[in-house]
């Protein structure tokens, strides 16, 4: 049964071309740096986002842990927002691996206010850390595309105060998709960034992180540390090329698909689409009027050959991927219909 | 010289009994459980605050971070204020001891929002840590005295999903007498509690920390692991002994110190008193439209043998304690006027 | 340029029958429990050594690592041979990860004295940390094979003592080949094991972890928070799968070829072959009464299309795999006789 | 009742001039660095091991685990001794607070063979962690005394590669006093140096933390994270100025007595005494050709007034302090003479 699933963009299947690419790849032990593929995703990579120097890791959270655990020392403080990946889904590895204390500050739709940024620094005092990082996130995983002068303000804090910026850019490309940017205007607003492979990008594994030579130098070391050194990884890394050459340059037909399907959903009495914070490939919408908070919904649609989470918060979220057409879209928003109105 | 000293309560010099008491006193070595003096606190303190038992600490910052290291694992999560002495003041020491991740809520005056306790309890997902701990302050280093309600709410909260509620209360007994209650009327909302024996009860060094008996047995261990098995500490003990049964019953003088100075600065032009928050000992105000954020003040009454701290975002803090007559307070308020007029 | 390759097993290319089912591998997002690749990998693998459950890592290093940090507590402490992996070759991790103290006893050609092991397991006593692991390695990566009756009698000393003991079978299929059995007779005197299908089994990436079902459901959240959670990893566990079920049943050609190499060696003047110590695809030798220690070996060995790595302490170790023929062996021998008379 | 205490030298009571000194001291909040008697010793105790500074801890514990929280980074790796106090003694704390993998050699009698320091530094390899330290003990907690030779050979081959050395100098001066030297001729093998003010030199409570002045200032801040942070400690510093000033210089008394306790024992059938490593005050014997392993000693003799602890793997253990004098030690042996005796 083929399905419909807008669970996550993490679902996505490897095109026919990354199935291919795999089957042909060059590979070498990594370890000893004889993987002549990931030699080549690393470097395109690091050039994609203007940085000196990239590394492949196994998922979006080691890239950020092993960027914590390499800017950082033990003890640190780290200022971030309250609902980033980092605080709220990475089961707590900031006070297992680098062994740091996170600062957070108020989400303003993922936004950090400069200000209270500079407020949060510590100064010299016996009974402070060290503030060691902050770290942004861009696109947010609450959907929402960061102003590049906010990421600007809070960059030229940092640097005033001598304090690296590290960018959880898990879907970098989307958000600069949005912004009609290269992803390098927004990586130039940080020391280090970390982007997944998958995700919309629809490569089976891997991550990126991005920074100085120096930086990814020492964050080698610390991926063997952490159990990331991997041998033949050429193979994640062929499709990786793929997944940046080609599929980082259709991402607006998901974002166009998400908004099409925000527009549809708005129509449905009872579902209220947060239309503001669709900016990239995600649509947020609250259904309890129609006396159903999504629960239901799953079980119905499921049925039907589409895949959905339940609501978090009262809150559910549809998100669109290569893998879904307007055609699709159309039918979800049917189906979703009919489910309600025999309700 | 003799100084009047406003900085912190901290300074308080002990009293001519407690010398007395620690000259004299029966000692042993306590890692072999032979000091009765010591005993003889942990009984009587654990007693104070209506827990089964409670183990002698440092300091403060000893007693909250072993505190955290006995209710969690490693990578656990503690909720707690943003403004709380654990997240400002205690050098990050969470993430390098217990090893736990921070998540702070908006700290209103000191107390938490409890529908927002509620909601940053993890549920049970792969990508969450577990909600180890809740750590409540009382009364609060901003001199706030939270009130039972409050407590008592998170407590349930807290109660329902089986996490244990650890009290900062290194000034208990200034909330306890703010209140009108006993310390055991806090303490009976949470599982653990940390009281000073220094601050404004006087004693030279320490910290109590008390809980059910098998929470003090696992902190016992703990203690050692952190470098605070101490030898002889009967004589500290013997100092603390009477900073629990006499000076604990002294505080209201302190409180009502603090209110007097806090009505004689208010009468200051350009001085703006936060009247409302004079709840212990702690008096804060904000001299900015007198032209000098205080600052200036430091220097000019170290001059006349009186002791301040300058100013944090503008913010200035008076601290009143057994050391500080109302004499001394007048006599304060002259010199400052004084100051203010001739500059 | 086709390099005949010495370095180590971990060097091995995947073969051709990996690459197609690689190509063909039915993939799923594996957070969700999507990837029925990696569910058969999985519950294959948990069976071929004979535990209820297996989890699928990116590598050896991960697994070891992973298996500390599910088994212990934070402080605790662990006992292991000076010399294996996770000492020697894991880069501290278990102090940042796990944060365990080790207990290094001194290797027996890899083994352990058991009645040493059974002296260091702690007592209770405050001065005390909780003995919470006892790790085996097996086939040693110095190239030896315990004996089963030293593994039993741990693991008897273990059980009495309420200790689990973990195994680093990196090597697990190469000691079963040794020793003619299967992998778990050898995985029964263990509570967890790591085994890796990379190296001599020829798949690109990855190790499992196998032991009980509760452990490695508590294992597979350690592996999220330690960011080896991956999507669409079913591409590795296609080629794992074929790893496994083909490559483990030819090890013993590999052996073959390390004996031989031993042999031929051990007739060349200058060189001793350390002969007893041919378990598996290692041999080690020492050449320094060549006048050469294998330094100069190394690079002109790599003019003639051979890899080998320089001495460490003075010891050579040259490691046969599938991709390296019993020609190739007979070839190598060749060349090093004719450099060392050229010399 | 008057007890005969052999247990250990931590069970000393404070002598009347210490009592009397702190009765007296001085004080005030050392936080702020306002106490004058801590200032005095910290002054004093840095000169008296050649060191440019100092710092007052709680323990001994304490003093070491700071060391290596100072010295190192989180995940480097620390050469010591396996028998040293800083592996069997401190719960594991190296893994908790410092996160430092623990590296251990044989010890030999307490001293470390130079050539396998040398051997176990690492080089710069991904697979290798930072040695970060190493540690010596002197005296050590056997009862021996490690010869300033073995000293300068480690601490050279440990400069060589520009590792620190720290020294566990918990009875520092009874290995001055054994060898006929001032403590600085010890401690000029270190970077670092921790010794007891309680312990044989009567102090109730503390431990001195020595090195260079940057050093030290690094130290006190994290002493203020480890919870060390004293308020008017300049008590427990009067009667540490004592003990380093007066108890120091009066050490040999222990020595000799430990020296006629160990003739006395030995002639006792039964009794092996240890004779050639009573270097300080300890006497080790073993006494199971008696009858008893010294069980069944521990609760005679308390009846008649003498404490001793039990056999630890079979071994005793008798420890002068100052309160034991030339005739409580034949007083013992008489007793011992008479309870094998009887049996």
């Amino acid at each position: 049964m083929k399905f419909i699933d807008l669970r996550s963009d993490t679902v996505t299947q490897p095109t026919q071309e990354m199935r291919e690419a795999m089957y042909k790849a060059e590979v070498g032990d990594d370890v000893y740096g004889d993987d002549p593929t990931i030699r080549e995703l690393e470097e395109y990579a690091a050039h994609l986002v203007g940085k000196e120097a990239s590394l492949f890791v196994p998922s979006g959270t080691f890239g950020n842990q092993l960027a914590l655990f390499t800017h950082c020392r033990h003890g640190d403080e780290v200022i971030l927002g309250d609902d980033c990946h980092i605080v709220a889904h990475e089961v707590g590895a900031s006070s297992v691996i680098a062994g740091v204390q996170l600062r957070t500050l108020q989400s303003r739709k993922g936004a950090l206010d400069p200000d209270e940024v500079r407020s949060k620094i510590r100064g010299e005092d016996i009974h402070f850390p060290r503030t060691g990082l902050i770290c942004l996130e861009n696109a947010h995983s609450n959907g929402r595309v960061i102003p590049l002068e906010n990421m600007e303000k809070i960059y030229g804090i940092a640097r005033e105060h001598g304090i690296p910026v590290h960018l959880d850019g898990a879907r970098l490309f989307n958000a600069a998709t949005s912004l009609g940017i290269d992803a390098a205007e927004i990586a130039k607003y940080c020391a280090s960034v970390m982007f997944c492979l998958s995700k919309g990008l629809c490569a089976p594994v891997g991550s990126m992180l991005a920074g100085s030579s120096s930086f990814i130098e020492k964050a080698r070391k610390g991926r063997k540390l952490m159990g990331g050194g991997m041998r033949q990884a050429g193979f994640l890394a062929a499709a990786g090329l793929v997944a940046l050459k080609k599929m980082r340059l259709r991402l607006k037909e998901d974002h166009d698909n998400a908004a099409l399907l925000g527009r549809e959903l708005a129509k449905i009495p009872g579902i209220k689409v947060f239309t503001d914070d669709i900016q990239i490939n995600m649509v947020y919408f609250d259904m309890r009027d129609t006396g159903d908070d999504g629960s239901k919904l799953v079980k119905e649609l499921l049925k039907e050959g589409i895949k959905i989470n339940g609501p978090e918060n009262g809150i559910m979220r549809f998100v669109t991927n290569y893998w879904v057409t307007k055609d699709d879209i159309m039918h979800v928003v049917d189906v979703i219909k009919n489910v309600l109105k025999a309700a």
